[in-house]
């Protein structure tokens, strides 16, 4: 891959800042929300639920901005394509991708609608369930996604719950316009199944209009190749993609590159799933860390289960370590 | 002590949602910090802390309030009385109070100034430095201090780091006047040697008006006596207040109740002290929790530190466990 760039991966997605709250198993069922899934919230419906949750704690989330957060711990170079508005929040998550060395290149305040937010519910078992503020996320578009930031990517990052509103997948076509004339590689996640099920269509479009490395865990991909069979769905995948980073919990991944064999990466150890939230986030930007270095995808692998491993040790989507360190014993070869 | 009262505790502080970073060593020196103190920033001194400081967390804090949320969680009836404004932080904190059961007993919100923060710097050692903004606190002021709510003490706490300004102290007095009229005894906190050196002569005034209850630390009581003996001014506070709670880190506490011999309270163990943000309020919401129901003045001082013990174990200074489970084993006799 091109040395000449300036980023190893700008990361285009929703700027988030979480407030998590761990939460006994009955809060599930009582409100009637769906564990492991992300739900978007109208403000009523979000104070409802706040008004409801024990303590909390507040720290900056966002699905690619985790990923950004990843890559930057284990040394790598990043940017982030997102809008935050002109509050408390807003401050607190530019200062957190600052903070790591991550270019902040969306300066652009938005004054009339908050920042984005999202409650998570961490149950007992780890799992989390998130209900998000959008916030200022709508308004992204075309006019967010600066071009002379996407050419200087070694890969660009797309977030697939950002692919909703027009405006926004209109802004993803431009991005990946921009990064192919540039020699930059394309990824997207497809993040939730719901967005699969909502966007089927438009994310197989963009798939096939350039997109390089897909990650995607068992349901999204199930979802957007319309199987209850996840092998058949595997197996469709190189059809659009030269990389596929198939996620599977704790079963590990399996990892598809275009005419080669599928690599099966087992999942990291962890002495207790603390919460889950940003698990794939993690998962994808140790995978694009390895990636835009050359390594072989055993060792990407080995990077990523590191990363989620590490993220769902404790409360929050962001390492608490600092990555690099973490991973510097090598992969057995 | 009446049982006819609504609430075991009543305090009146700084409304502050803390925001806390993991910092090497290096920080407080390249920052000309004072290790271990609280000091006011103006807010471009703040913005130059907050761009030098790694990722953050952020979660409600402020001292008192920190006291009620102990109390709250050993199991005990707390209200909070101070100002936040309409604003993301300020959202936070009064959901943080409520999520607890605390009454948050000042609607009243301030739309000049933001929710207080405090920028704090951990340092390797767990020591805690505190840079904080105070926003919309300085205008704290008698109107704040609903008397019906203070009347409805068992104890009030008043916390020191608010007995600034001339408002401030007037609204204290005033508070302490509801108190006393009520049957509702009074407890006040020092918070930190700087304001002792700055407000000594008030706060002297204050304790001879009728507090009942001092929590002081070394140096605070050192400097509320003027003497470089702690035994000397430990000696002197029988004079003004009828318990003094007399924190000493590591070493423990020494309870002086008046007329009684004075009872040495070890410090509980820690395994890694992580963050000691918040020790000293635990400290005094443990002990008064003890306090309101009778309890030996050993005992008041083994939840106290077991309290603080919980809270100096993790990042941020509200207790992470139900501290009525932590303490349930009670003390050998």
């Amino acid at each position: 891959m091109s040395s000449a760039k300036t980023f190893d991966l700008v990361c285009v997605g929703n700027a988030i800042v979480d407030i998590l709250a761990e939460v006994e198993e009955s809060f599930i069922a009582k409100h009637s929300l769906t564990k492991g899934a992300m739900q978007l919230v109208e403000p009523e419906r979000a104070a409802q639920l706040y008004a409801d949750m024990p303590r909390t704690v507040e720290c900056s989330g966002g699905s690619a901005a985790n990923s950004a957060a990843v890559l930057a711990s284990l040394g790598g170079k990043a940017a982030f394509i997102g809008r935050v508005a002109a509050d408390q929040f807003g401050t607190v998550f530019v200062h957190d991708m600052t903070a790591q060395g991550i270019a902040f290149a969306s300066p652009a305040r938005d004054h009339a609608l908050p920042t984005g937010s999202s409650l998570i519910a961490v149950t007992p078992d780890g799992q989390r369930t998130m209900n998000t503020s959008l916030g200022c996320n709508v308004n992204f578009g075309s006019p967010d996604v600066p071009a002379d930031i996407i050419e200087q990517a070694r890969v660009v990052l797309l977030e697939g719950y950002l692919f909703d509103k027009p405006q926004s997948k209109q802004a993803f076509r431009e991005a990946l316009r921009y990064a192919k004339a540039a020699g930059s590689q394309v990824a997207l996640t497809l993040s939730a199944e719901f967005c699969v099920h909502q966007h089927r269509a438009d994310f197989l479009e963009l798939l096939a209009s350039g997109v390089d490395i897909l990650f995607a865990n068992e349901e999204e991909l199930m979802a957007l190749y319309k199987t209850d069979s996840w092998e058949l769905a595997a197996s469709k995948v190189d059809e659009h993609v030269k990389v596929a980073v198939l996620t599977r919990g704790a079963k590990g991944a399996v990892v598809r590159v275009k005419g080669q064999s599928p690599v099966v990466v087992p999942a990291a150890a962890v002495a207790k799933v603390v919460d889950t939230t940003g698990a794939g986030d993690a998962y994808a930007g140790g995978f694009i860390y390895g990636y835009t270095r050359g390594l072989s995808v055993a060792e990407c692998g080995r990077i990523a289960a590191l990363s989620a491993a590490e993220v769902i040790s404790h409360l929050g989507p962001r390492p608490q370590v600092e990555l690099a360190k973490l991973i510097a014993q090598p992969l057995a070869s």
